[in-house]
């Protein structure tokens, strides 16, 4: 599968343009693409899909309950606006713990409980309780799509080193970073596309490079895998020191992809460094794998941030 | 991914066979190939599924009212017909009420709601009641199914330019569309592949051509994509003017592939510009991107709209 | 994408190993693959899930009638046995109309319906009872897996010509079929794989031919597709007269892969042509699309069984 | 698709590292990979929907028992903290028994059975009673989508031989094992990848070797599939035995990449022999199916374990 061309020329499409921005910009934030969209009015650019998929647990939670009591207020609302007289059973002397009743009524129909020791008596409250209950039945369909819609989204749990390191590699530098697998899922197939990106002082422009790397393809992502690039004649980092690069404000864009077998689906996982993460003449600490009874390996997948500063040559 | 095979041969099969017709053709609109089909019958051509899926949510909604009315109506007069008399609690003087009781009576055996103030007495009223209560859970099953089905429909939300441009390009002109994500789901791994279609007045064919792009493929969609054919000599559009393209019934037909990776889905998209949508001698106006605070971008995505004349040299 | 490397060697492996069948053989029927596996034992090889997938619409509803009854008459007999006494509101003289009566009480409490004028009394026939409403919600959520899971099945809905001709191609002769697309969903990116099998009379071994077609993949599967076997001097069935194909049991198999995008799924569709399928001098009359308002075109898909007869050269 | 790149150079990187363990390791181990992770705390490592979809049925059926017990347990001790006042139709003498009729109550709560012939009393217990039935239908939500995501997980239910074979072959020898598939799912487009691994004893480090395949991808996988590795003077096993082999801790780690065409799913099978599956002058019993009527193919699975000693030559 041959998912990344890794193409030598220097200027490469990102679809983020050329543009040299004045400010410090940052392409790639929290694994997601740092860009805000507008233009197509509010609605067009809300999706309530998204936001319920993409909530944390927390935040969906609260959501529930504000539809819970809000819908539950409504058709309190609605079965006081019909009338207390017309529900049975309903048992209560002042005006407000009546609609408390109907409000916990409403709350007995949209779950289908249906107690039964309030029921509504005549045709205005029936049809409302009807309407109510297959409300109850819809959301309760919607909720169940939502939460398998999270369940099943993709996942690639990727732990990337803290720091990109500029580190002895055969006779030359490389920039390394290194990846591992945080969950118990297995990953197979990785793959890895890295881009730079800073800006030209003579153009005045923005640019993109693809960088080379040493391996851009394991089968397996068992333990961990460090990324390289050599800092070769040909890589456009070639003879750049620190400072220059925080100059042009450089950026290191990651994109893995990989197939998470328990579910076989193709995930993917960005990430970006910026020049505060750049550390030179240390290298990476090798992870220190056991092997344990029956075969087994062990790691501690926060090794991987680790590494040791070298001798300037 | 070599995904589209980029021919250069002058006539590639599109599926779309090589009748040259009569009246003026379309053969995509609205995102969707043009096409009806006949000749399995009424029943093999429906999909209940299919609609349900595609459907807008005001035509399912009706759909579900209509449902649940029918529904209720049937039973209603099931158990009337079974008899009144065999339903206790239905607390009822006319007939008609007697009806209008059991309606509800079903509505609440349907929802599996249950209230218990009226319920089946003897052994007919019983079978039907549970024979509802089993169909109404399997019809919540199917909602439930429809409405993941609904979410979890791969979606790219692409716009498309309104126009299509005959704009400068290097040396020679191009003919040049943009694309930007309306949404914020996130497109990665981005292709175009780009058909024309045109009447060929000698052979009296329909004719089909890929034409080449400068660059057909993209890592991120982030802020937009102009897509250019180089109207070179190898064109099939070169020379040919926009008179003689309306006379030949033009069509550029359009297939995005991409990655939306929240939902590690395969997104297609398809689009097509017609004669009307041509316009010569303009440019498209860059972009604006501004870089906020914490240097995220920020653009108006109907900004790809807009062009600029140009002085024809 | 290169799905299908169309070798150009003279056997290939499909998987159906090499042995030559006394009797005549069919690899592929009604789209799947002719094979029953044993030597697993029973349940092995039993696949609930796939069954329930892959049954009829009746033959699922027979099913959930026949869980449906069972189940009832199980808890019946487990409430009877527990002791109708157990059980308020119960209101029946003889053994049988109790027994009868916790049938229905049991078809209330299993789909959760629960009206409440039968209800249990004391701690065995409610904690049955609650047994009893679990198990219904848990098979409702099985029924909803499984009615979600065949409406998510890929579906790649083709027509097959009924034949497969030998019809003149250019200067020669070639192996031809069409297919079309039987629903709305729109099939992209179609590509086919023929296969041609026949035992060899000197080796007495079934051989396995990859056959060369003239172009093997298109972009939409709009209105059909004539798939071409030219029988130029390297094909394996060149000089080769109907009779001998027949003795040496020919058989053609077809696989064809597509991307329906309205789900964004790879669909695959098997087919196989034995010898009684095949016609000479005959070729496929042209379909008729005709285009209609607003430039939509109209075809007839079951116009793609015809054939005219030719003239022998 | 070119999944796997047969890479000819000697050492491949696994994403398994190069350290020489002491003890014996395994790599993969039950079609899994061999390794535990650490480091991250112990929420971080836990993943409750991973259990749920890859516990066994009994477990599943355990946790749903014990869910159900501890939340009834939970709301009924919450009831009876409220008050058995406040719970109309209670109808318990002592208070241990109330207790009792409290916990049905909340299971007839959570499951939104609601018989109503307990039922709460007062905004206290209305309150808590409306809190549980949300929860029950979430409870239910969930349990859906997980009863979902089990049934809509890939399948490759790949039975391996269980040894793997030094046979003669051609006029070498080769490494060869079987693969069948145990289901009445089809598999089509198969591949296989085969590494192999030990340790080098001159460098001390542990190797990784891609081992080339007479053919590693056929079309269909309907009776069997020898997989063979010619051990040729290129192959890193050349001239080693059976002992040195041994000594060397050598794994041989199988993936294997097929479409499980019922589901569209793309599913991965690992699998790994050692040491003491390797047998030395043997060859596989060539399977036998046979024709039955209508041509259809039989075959008993197991057979592919049996092989015959030959003669050394």
């Amino acid at each position: 599968m041959d998912f990344f061309k890794n193409k030598q020329q220097a200027e490469q499409e990102l679809g983020f343009g050329s543009k040299n921005y004045k400010n410090s910009v940052r392409f790639i934030k929290n694994g997601a693409i740092n860009v805000t969209r507008t233009g197509l009015g509010g609605l067009n650019n809300l999706d309530i899909y998204h936001w319920l998929i993409s909530a944390s647990k927390t935040q969906l939670t609260i959501a529930i309950c504000i539809w819970y009591i809000a819908i539950n207020l409504l058709f309190g609302a609605v079965y006081y606006w019909i009338g207390p007289e017309y529900f049975g059973g309903l048992d209560a002397d002042t005006d407000s713990q009546k609609f408390i009743n109907l409000f916990f009524f409403s709350a007995q129909t949209i779950t289908t409980l249906g107690y039964g020791h309030i029921y509504p008596i005549g045709n205005t409250a029936s049809t409302a309780a009807s309407i109510e209950s297959l409300m109850g039945l819809l959301s309760f369909a919607i909720a169940t799509g939502i939460i398998f819609g999270r369940f099943s989204r993709p996942r690639a749990d990727l732990l990337y080193s803290r720091n990109i390191l500029i580190s002895p590699y055969k006779d030359i530098t490389g920039l390394m970073f290194r990846i591992t697998n945080k969950k118990q899922y297995e990953l197979i197939e990785s793959e890895a596309n890295v881009t730079m990106t800073m800006n030209n002082p003579t153009t005045n422009r923005r640019e993109f490079f693809n960088l080379n790397l040493e391996i851009s393809r394991i089968n397996f992502l068992a333990l961990s895998w460090t990324i390289v690039h050599p800092i070769a004649e040909t890589s456009p980092i070639y003879g750049l020191s620190i400072k220059e690069l925080e100059e042009r404000d450089v950026e290191i864009i990651i994109l893995i992809k990989a197939i998470n077998d328990t579910f076989s689906q193709t995930v993917y996982s960005r990430h970006s460094y910026k020049i505060q993460d750049f550390v030179e003449n240390v290298k990476f600490k090798p992870l220190n794998p056991e092997a344990g009874k029956n075969g087994k390996l062990k790691i501690s997948v926060t090794d991987i941030h680790h590494f040791n500063s070298v001798q300037k040559s």
